[in-house]
């Protein structure tokens, strides 16, 4: 008998409270990396999204994720960005800029908002002005960019590497 | 003037020595989540990839990160991991399982296999006998498991962060 047997879909690690993170995504181009997002945003306990424009959520790609989290859809991102920066939440954005820090040596908040960028035109100027800070994921080699969705999810990795209780 | 600059595609990291993670993956069910595992490696600057079967790689996908590592394409994966065993390899499974150590609290060597199972099936039986070790994600809430290729780039940005170096 072997020393490691599957265990798919073990009983998930429990939070002590609830997550404070909220996950900002502009209108993205593709709805594939959105549903990516929210499979990948439910699975870390995250209890609110924010998506913006015409989403259309493929429950085959999301795993019904936005069932277990709760899923605002609004027009634009700006607004809502402007709310939760009066309402005391520091805006975090995931993108190379002129003064990013790196993710690996950055502490998050633990009530903070993760700001992610479109997938050709990044975060709009208008939203990186509203920004506290601006975080990026190190590239060692070529393409020199990871997938929207991709650096989305490791950033959400480090994040609950951070607050693995909540 | 903003505070933050876009930088797009910033010159990246640099290794002080090459890495010696080697990224295994089987034949996988979906062509898309190894394209997007290739990008996601060769930006992590991995220097070897192992895939299996029948592989069709979508450059707009892959960004065609395949030619910015040495792709090995294979009929299968076990007699690969074999070899590498035999050289000296410790062989870390990414699956739960019965005794799968949590990724957060994990070490990884810095000469090791990462080895990534099926979307559906996961690591074969065949497989699981041969592994070192086998790492888990944590995951908190529903769908209660990442996509293969989400897990594996969370697992690559893992590792990335304990070698920032190489």
């Amino acid at each position: 008998m072997s020393e490691f047997v599957h265990q798919r879909h073990k009983p998930p690690s429990e939070l002590q409270q609830p997550r404070e993170l909220i996950l900002a995504c502009p209108e993205m181009r593709s709805n594939v990396n959105v549903a990516r997002i929210i499979r990948a945003a439910a699975c870390c306990g995250v209890g609110t999204m924010i998506v913006c424009g015409n989403v259309k959520i493929d429950p085959r790609i999301s795993r019904e994720g936005e069932q277990h989290l709760d899923l605002q859809i609004r027009r634009s991102l700006l607004p809502v960005l402007k709310k939760l920066k009066a309402d005391g939440y520091p805006l975090i954005g995931l993108e190379q800029t002129s003064n990013s820090e790196n993710i690996h040596e950055y502490t998050f908040p633990r009530r903070c908002v993760l700001v992610i960028g479109h997938e050709r035109h990044g975060i709009t100027e208008e939203v990186l002005d509203l920004l506290d800070i601006t975080v990026e994921i190190p590239v060692w080699g070529m393409p020199f960019s990871y997938n929207a969705a991709t650096a989305t999810c490791m950033a959400l990795y480090e994040y609950c590497r951070q607050f693995p209780d909540g």
